[in-house]
């Protein structure tokens, strides 16, 4: 067991919690019991290393958890109470975290389908904001987020604490403005952008069958050429005084309008084929397929 | 000018940080150049004190709004940079700060009318979440949050940062559970709970006419209690691998479809008025009242 805060490995695994280091090695350290069992029983979570500080780690699940792993050949680097305790970025650590391999998806490889939703993001600076996002593209079905110019690193503690175990959940794609838009043109999307000023209310708008929906920056929004790349503007109404809403709760209201609309339309999909099969002459005796 | 960190005045300013202090003195402590103006300029801003650090304050905008408010008799106090940066919470200080005084309304004041809408929080937890769901509060038209039990403080400054100014335009309530179930049964309000395991879902639900929207804590939601309590229980579609949305995001949804249902039956209500009128006899000269 490592007691030591200045051994090697213990430095290496704390320089995670810079971007630079997160960035050039392909790496980020999550914590937690739920974060990190989520990660090892995700599809998507690929877990480098376990951190396991035994005095701190009480739970019987986390122990079942990491016992499995282990069998799986994933590495477990045992560590004091105290050391654990400089690495955590949290009140009453638990005793377990873990160095993932970060999972980016190309943007080369993806290709939509008719029903896919996807948020883009331009700059996105707040990393609780970006988590949010990632948490509520789960939660309404959309597929993942691209990440625009200079957003924030979703590999960060507090974007991938807000997400609540999205982060293994949603693709994650990384594009430059240029690429992204000659992308979206050979894919047939619709580009949809949030802006204040926008004439068309968020709902009841046209979505398009493949959607992606591109927000701004907190302090900027969308630039004009941004603005302009898109096929179509949505508002969300302002009531009172304040000018703009929290962009997790805007990106969250536009993605939830959408996934009404896909589950509308697949109920009306159905009942118009009810509707077909009603007025069809139907022979009394139906033929089976043999 | 006061160049002393340690001066009595400073200590006082700085002493509200504290939850404690702010409760029992009944101030707060705002920042920034746009939340200070905005608390000068708002019908609700009960502004004290102008703290002002003239070496670092160079907005023509800033200097003009303090110059009003000093003829309003507001007592303004200049402060060197140095110690100003002291009591800032912010990278990059502006200069310009404030000490308000907390404005809470009573519940027994209050009288619900129709179109009303109003949030009820149990133990909100994270006054970043506080102060979103005051902002969409203000953006989606609701009237104001009633904070229940061992809530966080919307007077911290990270709540009302997040408010983005919401805190002065939105009235903020304080009740024990009991009490305030009283009042609303009084009101005959519709008192709506979110649960992840409704079987409503949250487009489409009753909301009736006066409705207060009840949320539980991020880590527990709502208590048997309160659930039965609820007129209507209502539930978030997810349909991916999380369990629940960021508990801003859920209230914003909730109150954004609250606001459609509303404008929604007051564009249906003129448009039955103008079916009636069509199918009512007209005389062809109209009657004048004198």
């Amino acid at each position: 067991m490592i007691t030591s805060t200045t051994n090697t490995r213990v430095r290496d695994i704390r320089s995670l919690q810079r971007r630079k280091e997160r960035d050039s090695r392909g790496l980020a350290y999550v914590e937690g019991i739920r974060t990190v069992l989520g990660a090892l029983e995700s599809d998507w979570g690929d877990v480098a290393l376990l951190i396991v500080a035994p005095d701190l780690l009480k739970s019987d699940r986390a122990l079942k958890g990491i016992a499995e792993a282990e069998k799986r050949g994933i590495e477990r680097l045992d560590i004091s109470a105290e050391v654990f305790k400089t690495l955590s970025n949290r009140d009453g650590p638990q005793g377990l975290s873990a160095v993932v391999r970060q999972r980016w998806t190309s943007l080369r490889s993806l290709e939509l389908e008719d029903g896919d939703t996807w948020v883009a993001l331009t700059a996105v600076a707040d990393p609780g904001n970006l988590g949010t996002i990632l948490r509520t593209a789960d939660g309404a079905g959309a597929s993942g987020i691209i990440l625009l110019e200079n957003s924030t690193d979703p590999w960060a503690h507090s974007a991938m604490r807000a997400s609540t175990g999205a982060i293994f959940s949603r693709h994650l794609v990384r594009a430059e403005w240029p690429t992204f838009l000659a992308w979206a043109r050979e894919q047939t999307v619709t580009l949809v952008g949030a802006a204040d000023d926008a004439e068309t209310p968020y709902r009841g708008a046209n979505y398009g069958a493949r959607t992606i929906l591109l927000l701004g920056s907190e302090r900027e929004g969308l630039s004009t050429e941004q603005r302009e790349a898109c096929d179509q503007l949505v508002a969300i109404p302002m009531r009172g005084q304040v000018d703009s809403l929290n962009l997790g709760v805007a990106a969250s209201l536009v993605l939830y309008e959408i996934l009404d609309q896909r589950e509308a339309s697949s109920v009306s999909d159905s009942a118009d084929s009810l509707d077909v099969l009603a007025v069809t002459d139907v022979p009394e005796v139906a033929e089976v397929s043999e």
